[in-house]
């Protein structure tokens, strides 16, 4: 049955490419509300879809503070079935700095085989292949082989704000035996790997003042602090020279990295010295560690944007009384977020010379690293998939990055998560020019229904853990 | 004589007003091309001005890349006596942020005493200023104590960029004994104050790259370099905790503070505390120098601007690739600036680690620092002045910013510079609300024909100094 499914996607290819672009061309970044209107585009885009699909309770899911979530549902599959949630995000990061990208950001542009837009690795594309996936067992065989939830969220790229409220709201709408992300993962290409993990994130931005007002750097220079150079001094202290984390007690409560997840880590080979070249970059971070431990078991302090005094044309000789920066840390499991967020803020603040003062805008917390159980049946499932496909054992990684998703549902919904997008890391997700390739998108739409079909020959009771 | 023109000038004070109104009314912003028929306006007025109170040779003076400047001259006082160069510009500040103005910038709007508009302190006043006291000596003496050129520059706000071009083209007729400035000085108030000098400047902007593309915080992370770390060290670098200037090679050549010089910036006493207050700072800067010292005798390397990564709403999980910085550094007799902005790039680049390129944007050289020779008999002629009109000893001080015409009269024309303008330092020159105070004009009036009187009293020869 699985095969009939596969072969009708790759019939639609040309029908499912038309609908990923449509979805692609609605500007839909959920941190600035000039784009609300593409926002809302995106949104009403699937929830049509879902609809012409046959979803079943299709609608909008909301709570103060954030974006709504498109939620719709298919549970023909009866109570024995395991019932799999499947999340994808329609929102994008912004596209800036727009004179970087060599087509407009939301015109996608199809080059050498790759789909160049924001958005389209990160992760519209991902998010259609599970869309179509559920599209295609309904269109030809009636039905899927599980249950399934369809949770596509509005606001994972600014931290999912009101996915909690959203949660409390509906929470037994939402219940699951498991979850299943679009989002995150490695399953394209050709080497088998599962991707079980995630760093957690929590963020700080914060603004420095030393003087109530600019002041013309010829009269004082010398003789009042410049809000750029103590802004300098504060962001230098937080590492050293080879970039470890320098502040005090941000690591409390990390695990140590044991000889198993080192191992683990090592499965999945990386060529360091491509790695590298392929950011033009050169090697950098703790000795101590790989490059694949340092991205996904290390934690993180990084500046993701700092300003203050005059950025424009020519010169102004100004010394500046304020400066900005934005900051995010990256968790590994045992990190508490809210603790490791105020390691950080009590480090600045401790930093901060007299005539220096930090304005802290944050969220209190954040999410919690993630890691789907061993013997989770999800790993099985994925794991027998890939061996067929693709042969071999798969190797075992984690994300760099974050999905809160995985940590929110855990936490609040008891339910674990595997990450199986299509996505591949070198695709310039949150850069200019970020592509997917057509190529992932084929993949995508013959992976999808076999897992799904896999998990259709798994029980219900085989997810429900002893208490 | 004297009284005579100054009772003659205070007769005319409501005719001069509403001349130095009609000047402040020609919106003349060097810096924006929309603005071209003010400055138009501002030059043809103070054509009409000088022919119409009979100076010769009226004409504009121009060179290619710049705005002219209006030159004319007096030159009956005969050979013996000393040719005084009188310096003004017609330029002014771009007005925004408009918002912020009580009254519309370029209409002017007397209040409490106060001449309100762009351009009433910097230096529209002090130029009319100047203009008015040779038009009163031509009407009621028929002629001025000493031979006067008047250069009205419109490109000061701008950084002067044909001035040498124009100095080129007419060496010959810029040639004088020595040159009165009535931007920059302290004339104005009861305090007489002597202001003999100003620091130099230099300039340097650059780019810095970690990679050839930004990337995904998550993915990244603790592997990569981050622009803004290595900005914020490489900015972190240039100062020790206490704002001392770390750059090896920059003070060379920088004479040492000698006993008298810091006598001499003793002379005009500072409150630090109402200094810093005034400011909403707090005491900083190298302890060996007090205040004045620092912001007059010490040199300086400020970033004036610092930007990378995103610093839009919201955030980015973005490692940024590249950081920007401009920086001006301030300079004391005896430095050169090309060896100063030298020795500034090549610590930027001795401190950048591998993997860390720098690309700087910057113009060659710069402006020296100026001084006044102590024995130069403008110093004594202006101390003459002072002593009789306002009582005391005058104090001696320096311009912490810079009037780059007293170095280059004296680099190009070797003519010495005295600062004798009637702006007072807290007139929001270049900030909204600029304002010109009625009792410094009325003052101006009075100071300025007796400065040229005593400058009358002495013989060319005076100036002539030894090779």
């Amino acid at each position: 049955m699985t095969e009939r499914v596969a072969d009708y996607l790759a019939g639609q290819k040309d029908a499912i490419l038309d609908r990923l672009l449509t979805l692609i061309r609605f500007p839909s970044v959920s941190t600035d509300p000039a784009f609300e209107s593409g926002m809302r585009g995106a949104r009403e885009f699937l929830l049509d879809r879902l609809r012409a699909i046959g979803m079943q309770d299709v609608r909008l899911l909301e709570a103060p503070g954030g974006q709504p979530a498109v939620y719709g549902a298919w549970l023909g599959a009866g109570p024995d079935k395991p019932t799999i949630m499947i999340y994808g995000h329609y929102d994008v990061q912004p596209a800036d700095p727009l004179e970087l990208w060599h087509s407009p950001p939301f015109e996608p542009a199809i080059r050498d085989g790759r789909i160049h837009a924001r958005g389209a690795s990160d992760v519209k594309g991902s998010t259609t292949i599970a869309i179509e996936t559920i599209a295609g067992f309904l269109a030809v065989e009636g039905g899927c082989p599980v249950n399934v939830k369809l949770f596509l969220e509005g606001e994972e790229e600014v931290g999912s704000p009101s996915l909690t409220g959203i949660i409390e709201r509906n929470r037994d709408l939402l219940r699951a035996d498991a979850m299943l992300s679009a989002d995150g993962g490695g399953a394209a290409g050709p080497r088998p790997v599962l991707n079980i993990g995630c760093r957690g994130i929590t963020a700080l931005q914060f603004r420095l003042r030393t003087a109530s007002k600019d002041a013309h750097s010829g009269k004082v220079g010398g003789a009042m602090r410049n809000a750029l150079h103590e802004m300098a001094k504060l962001v230098a202290s937080l590492h050293d020279e080879q970039g470890r984390v320098a502040v005090e007690g941000f690591e409390a409560g990390a695990a140590p990295i044991s000889n198993a997840l080192r191992a683990e880590a090592a499965s999945l080979p990386l060529d360091e010295a491509a790695w590298y070249a392929e950011f033009g970059a050169t090697p950098f971070g703790d000795p101590a560690y790989s490059v694949r431990e340092r991205t996904t078991l290390r934690p993180t302090v990084e500046v993701n944007g700092m300003w203050g005094g005059y950025t424009g044309a020519g010169g102004k000789t100004v010394t500046p009384a304020e400066a900005h920066a934005k900051l995010t840390m990256r968790l590994v499991p045992g990190q508490n977020p809210a603790a490791a967020q105020e390691a950080v803020k009590a480090h600045l603040e401790r930093m901060a010379p007299r005539g220096v003062t930090l304005a802290f805008d944050y969220t209190p917390g954040g999410t919690r690293a993630y890691t789907l159980p061993a013997d989770h049946p999800l790993r099985a499932a994925t794991a027998a998939v890939l061996r067929r496909e693709k042969g071999g054992e798969p190797a075992v990684t984690r994300l760099g990055g974050t999905v809160p998703i995985t940590t929110i549902f855990a936490e609040e919904l008891g339910m674990d998560s595997l990450m199986f997008g299509l996505a591949s890391p070198d695709e310039d997700a949150h850069a200019p020019n970020e592509f997917f390739r057509l190529s992932s998108l084929e993949e995508g739409l013959r992976l999808w229904p076999l897992l799904l079909t896999e998990l259709g020959g798994m029980r219900a009771a085989d997810f429900r853990r002893p208490a």
